[in-house]
């Protein structure tokens, strides 16, 4: 499959089942056969899916969307929206039932629109993770509501969802890039990055939501090509890939940096 | 079809052929298998497809996309540009010929870039809507020419356009969600759409050009689920959908409070 | 083909293969129904295909993308920034072996993202130019470096290329019209484009990165319909066409002043 002739030395990269360098896609809604074009023209570099929000149940193929991924061993999940939406009307059990009538594995706690303390998320993630793998995630998408979040708080509320049961705990971004570890104008909060890494939690626990270029390349740069990015479009995958790798001018210099510095260091 | 739980409360949504809540996508020149797959992936929610502005003169897989939307029952019409295009060559004859030919039953009679009064497109509008259903649109895509239109001068035209023969007004904003009702940074002018909706056009006659998530949300939570919404991308009708009936984010908690506001009323 | 009505006057179009007003498309990395769906659905306007930046090495379906452009007789490279990062690897030769191995005819020379001076790279297009046709760029990616080359440095950059053997010279703007001939916000550097175009070079040596609608429009209305385009993406070949002829607002004006200018001349 791969074609890089071996002159060219490239950051290595983990074969599916991966345990990091996850990259995970987000289908907001897209038709059909956009949909199983996607995962067939790269299924090797998609690790899981996400119908995004509530657009599962709104979603006319659904069936024949989750069919493709069995054939292709990729697991898939609802958003977290919909856990909310269920959440908010009293309809948590309905939810499960949901999940598991689907066929889902995984399932996403959030608290990311309706007013739900962490505490009684964390409560959700053990109730389900009783039968499900549990992604969780931090973060809210109403911006000036997430700018008062601190860094202790993200720390905080990570170790919560990670203790309660969650498999990763998502840092949130939205689909837009613009909310959650983001500013309304798109640019990343540095420094609340760089309190979370400063933790000491595993950054392999994390996955970043990362729907733009930017922030791909940000991560790709920061945590290395085995960083896990979630709500990566359909139609970016190789594009993702290719940051990874060093292959994009976003992050060649990067990665030529690096492997110039560990050659000086093993002729030293 | 629908996959919803009966546990959840959901607005109502009309079917096929629908009187409101309209969901017309503009076709900006996509490849013809795209168009068919986005097409039968969500033809429930399709009530119209415009070919945007004058693509469909350079579209070579025009009539197979035509021939498509016959099949699913869904009606089209060419862009208001094309109108104008013909028009400003003086040859609207020959436009409706063209239009005819092709099988269109809505032509839509817009001055948004050559110079036409209202007065004098309201002639045309006249003309088309002896044989076609007419869509006319308010608004000019020059952003700064659109900014000097008052409140008043868009009731003046949307009330012509009608009471000249148009089904229903559109208001621009292009694909682009920055200019017309839109300002050049791509927010809403809001004042403008209250003074429109205080006068007492029935919002049913109306159609929102909405191509932009934030767009689709204000409307939705302004005039309802029912609002007419127009230049939605092939590729976004579920999620305009899911906007609708609260099911992302951007709605969410509309509509619980609408929900909560309902059984405190009920119970009261 | 053509559908347009004898009484409408539009600019004339060269047919393939066109020796101006090329349009280029950029692949960045889409799927591969996605990809044949775009060439089969506007063949007749696209001229030539550029598998963006580092895409050619991770695309699982790089060799059925491939036969079915020689199908079409539509030519094909790789992006400028695999070949400097071959180069930066020392393995330029390998690049080259790689290039013929896939069928290329096309080469593309760039700096735009390894420090390479504009000399260097000029000896890398005679060595290229001795097997392939080569496509040689001007501009860097990092907009703080390439704001502080200046209009004689461009010219000068140009003529080199041009006099090492480069067919075309393209000028950089990336896949997002944010660098090279634009500034950081997305607009134009038009003092700069004045600049180049007042040197004598014959614009149909020079292809300009026009990713976006309004960097398009403003070629077409600056050098003419047959201004040659580059990363276009597949989804947009049709919208450019339009622009090109005059059937989009924004340049539809522009060729209606042109048509009465020229009337008016030819009346007087």
């Amino acid at each position: 499959m791969t074609i890089v002739p071996s002159e060219l030395d490239l950051p290595e990269r983990s074969r599916r089942p991966r345990c990091s360098g996850l990259t995970m896609v987000i289908d907001n809604g897209i038709p059909l056969r956009a949909f199983t074009d996607a995962i067939d023209s790269a299924a090797e570099y998609i690790d899981s899916v996400k119908f995004g929000w509530g657009t599962a149940l709104v979603t006319p193929t659904l069936d024949e969307k989750i069919a493709h991924l069995r054939e292709h061993g990729i697991s898939f999940y609802f958003g977290g929206t919909l856990f909310e939406k269920f959440v908010v009307q009293g309809a948590f059990d309905s939810y499960l039932a949901l999940c598991r009538d689907h066929g889902c594995e995984v399932v996403e706690v959030s608290n990311g629109t309706i007013p739900l303390p962490n505490r009684e998320k964390a409560r959700y993630i053990e109730r389900a993770a009783a039968t499900f793998t549990v992604l969780s995630e931090v973060g809210y998408k109403d911006q000036e509501r997430c700018l008062q979040l601190s860094g202790a708080d993200w720390i905080r509320c990570i170790r919560e969802d990670l203790e309660a049961g969650a498999t990763r705990v998502i840092t949130e971004a939205r689909e837009s890039g613009k909310s959650g570890i983001c500013r309304p104008d798109g640019t990343l909060r540095f420094d609340l990055i760089e309190r979370i890494l400063a933790s000491g939690i595993d950054p392999n626990d994390l996955v970043f939501e990362a729907p733009t270029k930017e922030l791909q390349s940000y991560f790709v740069k920061r945590v290395g090509p085995g960083a896990n990015l979630a709500n990566v479009a359909p139609g970016d995958v190789v594009g993702c890939e290719t940051l990874r790798l060093g292959l994009r001018s976003d992050t060649l210099l990067h990665f030529e940096l690096e492997r110039h510095a560990t050659e000086l260091a093993a002729g030293a």
